[in-house]
């Protein structure tokens, strides 16, 4: 097992990883930018060094800096989190270069996954079923047509090297396919140098089904029960659970096959997560795999009993999955609330500034809240605004319900904005009660009846 | 179910019954005393009764006032957590006089197991090992001669009706024995009006075993894995888990027929807990019962998933036990530190003062910290001097003792003295560690020990 292990990141994640290195006897390094040299994460590793200046860019994205970190401190591995660097092939591939483990699948699973366009390839040759559009590339518009033809519209033309919205347009009807095509690939190579492009469906009424994944350096795999997060606003999750409402034991097993077939076809090691569209015949689509930790692991753990961060040190180190699949069972439900530094009252503007006073009401059975937070704690503009998860379990969904609702009630911040009060309003929303809800729910329908009920709309 | 419950106590206990109460959707109400105004469990309740002044007689101890608040307030049933008025028989009688009802044992069983030499007895004809020594009660120095003979010495001489060590005397050989008798029954009619004697075998390199039991008004009983508590000073228990290591699976479920046999021969209502000796071959005897929740019961909720405080209402609603004996299993290892407002660097003096800051490590999994402390919160001269409870769950014992290491290692309190540095040093003791350890070695091997460390010892 590891001695030393370099943690590339801030805040929870950073906090969480190095508790469990500290629960495996494993010492823990630390990396803070300036304006986090008093953030918890620095004050519990056994070690800390500075990378760099408040912005991500000079120390949490500075690979260099980071890498010397780990040299320095003799750090045997490197744990990502999530955000930053966790996906970035180059610093993957530099951190195996210098003889240091990452904490993650190869950097070339990294880079496949990375690129959706290969990502959806890779995936329907391994027999996992893609949303409707293309197989392979198409070149041109009568390509497009024969595509469109066969899966109907909306649908939406992509750049296969694209990222950011670039070389992407969505198509109504036969009449702006033309158009819409040349648009886009003449977008796609003057962005991106490459006029590959590719076509799916667009999916309407679908939820946000992902199922996290393991496989350790001997073959063996493991899937964990399927994650609801489809209480989504800009595509950022809101609210996470497991398992999800409306997924049979059948279907969690065909699923888990899905994933199981995913990771043996890429020889994944470590974890990730595939996510998929979950239509309203109960069918899945793939839609994207992150190869990392996600922020909401803690719903799987709580429904397993497993230490996800633990498997992944456990897998890095090459040691065989310490579970089978058999052993891999769902008690109870999980529900996870994120806890933001926003103001969701003014179109959820970033807060940042001093915690004067924070309460989080850990306590009693089936409570858990993983944040980084402390009184005099510093909020920095720089980051990410979730300052918190507060996570529940119970023995059924109504029961967890009404567990989170009372973890978020008693919850108190003072010194920055949170998303306390929209979070209240959403999880007493009948719809998100009864657990009725797509990925556009929140955005489309709940959040403008919301914004009604404030003050200045009054 | 009821709608409303008065919860007649203060601190993290009542805290813990109003967040469950909250999550049953039932009306919580608390009371306090005039010094406890601004404390957590008056800020969460869903209404807060002013009950007298800071002395517990004044206001927590105070059965008018309380049966006051609780008729005033509309309270169908009163919680009494544990200690004050937990097992007084008139307030549990006096409850059920004004038609509330009381959340534990009927008054008449609060009365037979308070009685210790009663509860001796009953055990003894309900088939439960007591510690050898008399049965029955003894009147004269040749009973008392008898009995001796017949189990030895050291023995302990008690009053029937005693209480705080009035009318009793520990026994070393026979030459004391016919003074310390006569001495011992004197006290004994001098402080009770009553000089029934009973006499039990003094047990050495004993270990604190214990069983909590439910059984609900329909007469179904469900016992839970046994917990150590062990490490004791002043008999008060410092570090408590489950399950106790050395007990195997048989042990646990001849335990499990001791303590079902009891609840069945008492018909006992709602929970209690049967404290037992562990003797060095194995063998088990009935030290007391508590009629009431306990301090240490979250390891219980942690290693059985179950919401002990949930269940207990359940049944004082009338309600069958929701679970059956074959529902309740082991799963895991969790250990409970007390965490106290104190000095063990000066004999345990109570420490009181305002919280200036305090950082409760939650977070990550198998973490609890059960309290009601928060940054500005006052810590009273009036009242016990536990603050927080930290507890833990792992898949093992060495696990479980790494995560509440590093839990208490973590934990921050500034404003008051704690127990954490000692508490620090007890865990990381060798015999500790390694479970090995009576209910004498706190205080007679690792406090001389840890005394001397001390700065002004050296």
């Amino acid at each position: 097992m590891f001695k030393k292990v370099l943690v590339a990141n801030r805040g929870e994640i950073a906090v969480r990883i190095i508790r469990t290195l500290k629960e495996m006897g494993i010492a823990s390094v630390a990396i803070y930018s300036t304006a986090d040299k008093d953030s918890l994460h620095v004050q519990i590793a056994d070690e800390a060094i500075a990378v760099g200046g408040p912005k991500p860019k000079d120390s949490y994205l500075n690979m260099k800096n980071i890498l010397s970190a780990a040299l320095l401190s003799g750090a045997e591995a490197i744990h990502p989190g999530y955000g930053f660097l966790a996906e970035n092939t180059l610093f993957a591939e530099m951190v195996g270069e210098v003889g240091i483990k990452w904490i993650g699948p190869r950097p070339e699973t990294i880079e496949l996954m990375g690129n959706k366009a290969n990502a959806r390839e890779e995936m329907r040759r391994a027999g996992v079923p893609v949303i409707p559009g293309s197989e392979g590339f198409i070149r041109d518009f009568h390509e497009a047509k024969t595509v469109a033809d066969k899966i109907g519209y909306p649908l939406l033309l992509k750049a296969a090297a694209g990222g950011g919205g670039k070389g992407m347009r969505f198509v109504y009807g036969e009449d702006e396919l033309s158009d819409k095509f040349d648009d886009a690939q003449n977008e796609a190579r003057a962005s991106f140098g490459d006029d590959h492009m590719y076509i799916e469906k667009v999916m309407s009424r679908v939820r946000h089904i992902e199922m996290q994944v393991f496989r350790d350096e001997n073959g063996h795999v493991v899937y964990l029960p399927e994650r609801n997060c489809s209480l989504q606003r800009n595509n950022q999750k809101v609210i996470e659970e497991s398992p999800a409402t409306g997924v049979t034991p059948d279907m969690r097993a065909h699923l888990g096959e899905i994933v199981t077939k995913a990771a043996k076809a890429l020889a994944y090691e470590n974890t990730g997560t595939i996510e998929f569209l979950q239509d309203r015949d109960g069918h899945f689509y793939f839609m994207e795999m992150n190869t990392r930790i996600q922020v909401e692991h803690p719903v799987s753990e709580m429904v397993t009993g497993l230490d996800l961060i633990k498997l992944q040190i456990q897998v890095a180190a090459g040691l065989d999955l310490p579970v089978v699949q058999d052993d891999v069972s769902v008690k109870g439900h999980s529900i996870e609330v994120r806890l933001t530094a926003e103001q969701p009252e003014k179109h959820f503007a970033p807060s940042a500034g001093t915690i004067d006073f924070v309460f989080l009401p850990t306590g009693g059975p089936g409570v858990r809240i993983d944040s980084a937070l402390f009184n005099g704690d510093k909020i920095q503009p720089f980051y990410d605004s979730m300052i918190g998860k507060l996570i529940v379990k119970a023995d059924d969904r109504p029961t967890a319900m009404k567990k989170i609702q009372r973890v978020v009630d008693e919850t108190v911040v003072r010194g920055v904005a949170t998303s306390r009060n929209f979070q209240k309003a959403l999880l007493a929303d009948p719809q998100v009660q009864r657990g009725e809800f797509d990925t556009r729910y929140l955005e489309s329908e709940f959040l403008p009846r919301w914004t009604q009920t404030l003050p200045d709309n009054q």
